[in-house]
């Protein structure tokens, strides 16, 4: 197996290539022009087009083999008999992105050629150049700090952030008035690392649509840093081996108030319980 | 009456003097500590009262005389008969910034003797460096660049930031339904430039408690963009000369669907409607 200083490399150079191609189009209208429909069945956008692009230069570049699984080109192999996959999210968070709101994201997994045997995650915020990741039994980090969930144990003084608000408002409501406070940052992958980091107590997505390029980085920062993430059911999270993946919702925490939020969120208790 | 130019330059002097003192306390437990309870009725902690003396260390060195009204000390007198009164949030978005989510601001207005003669708006995102601001008359600015709301119409594609989820669920729900995004940043009074400047397309208080120190420069700089900012009734946002102000809510927008806004967020009208 490769080192992670060779996957944290390699993520760097990916993520330099993306924040340079974009660096003209964020906070413009013009980044937010559809193209095309994305292999995850989305709209693909100018900002997320030119991420990928330039990603799939530098990777065709490089002397080693991957197999890619990005969310507007899909599969994709590079080189010959890869060992490794490589799933991208060039741009998440594509709306902050293109308002100029600082809080979108690369996000990138590492894993063998079983999907679910992940690696290495590594996600930066493109705005800021905060920088998450993770190696497979090595902890995970922020700006090469090691990092941990945060050690709040009372849901009612909990910082939520929910994914999914308007899709379904009753989730939404009853995990809001169990807690202190309330975001919707608009970056998965980033909120997932919140939460690695303790800058958020817990994630819900309440729609109920991830996509595995959005997730998988996140999965191993959160438990590397010794948080628990699952699907909305308590589920471990396993990928699926394509882009568009079954419906998943997910649920993270920093593991104190994991089964609370999990009722709280399927409706079965009520705040105060 | 004075030119921008100085009520620029000193707020960038008061930014930078509070970006010196905080950078230290940024994301660290350290900052969330409460000191005291601040003249706004909420809990003071380190990082305000850090941002707060160094603005005051700041202001009585300077020559002018100032009335300040700040959301800790509450009214303070610098100098003999000041002509104008600086109302000042040092941090707005406290939470974020003890977490080093990037997005937390100073907020500063100056205005005439009457707190409602806004003459001068400013709001910098300490984060970032973000920099918000706009003259009576002379229109907004973001980092220099004259600034207007998005001229999107159409509700059913808004991109709304709410504040107050958990006080209000029933209002954030009918919101939330009728958007096509929705947004929880932490801080209002860039939640209110960013309307200014078309990142977001709307902003909904909620909860119904806001200051006059979290409004003051945000009301401006909408109006000067050329959007709508009202209290949730619809009525023109007045300010009351102390720092605990009567219960108001605030909603503002591009201008395209105010109303709307206004009846959902009051319950009258359905999404769909």
């Amino acid at each position: 197996m490769r080192c992670s200083d060779e996957f944290l490399r390699l993520s760097e150079r990916i993520a330099d290539a993306v924040s340079e191609a974009i660096e003209g189009l964020v906070g413009t209208r013009d980044a937010g022009r559809v193209l095309y429909t994305g292999a995850d069945g989305t709209p693909t956008k100018l900002i997320d087009d030119v991420s990928e692009k330039a990603i799939f230069k530098l990777l065709t570049k490089e002397d080693n083999p991957y197999r890619v699984i990005s969310e507007e080109a899909g599969e994709q192999i590079i080189g010959k008999a890869p060992c490794y996959t490589i799933i991208i999210d060039p741009i998440d968070g594509t709306y902050n992105a293109c308002s100029g709101i600082p809080f979108y994201s690369i996000s990138l997994a590492v894993t063998g050629n079983d999907v679910n045997d992940i690696r290495f995650g590594y996600v930066r915020n493109l705005a800021t150049g905060d920088t998450f990741y993770a190696e497979a039994g090595k902890g995970a980090y922020l700006n090469g700090v090691r990092i941990k969930p945060s050690d709040n144990r009372d849901i009612s003084r909990f910082c939520i952030s929910i994914y999914g608000h308007r899709h379904n408002t009753r989730e939404a409501a009853i995990l809001s008035r169990s807690v202190r406070r309330v975001r919707a940052l608009g970056s998965v992958a980033l909120e997932l690392c919140y939460v690695a980091a303790g800058k958020i107590d817990a994630f819900a997505d309440v729609r109920g649509t991830m996509r595995m390029t959005d997730i998988a980085a996140g999965k191993l920062i959160i438990e590397e840093a010794g948080g628990i993430v699952t699907s909305g059911c308590g589920e471990s999270l396993k990928l699926e081996d394509k882009v568009i993946m079954s419906r998943v919702s997910v649920i993270a925490s920093n593991g104190y108030a994991h089964d609370k939020i999990l009722k709280l969120s399927a409706g079965i208790l009520h705040e105060g319980q």
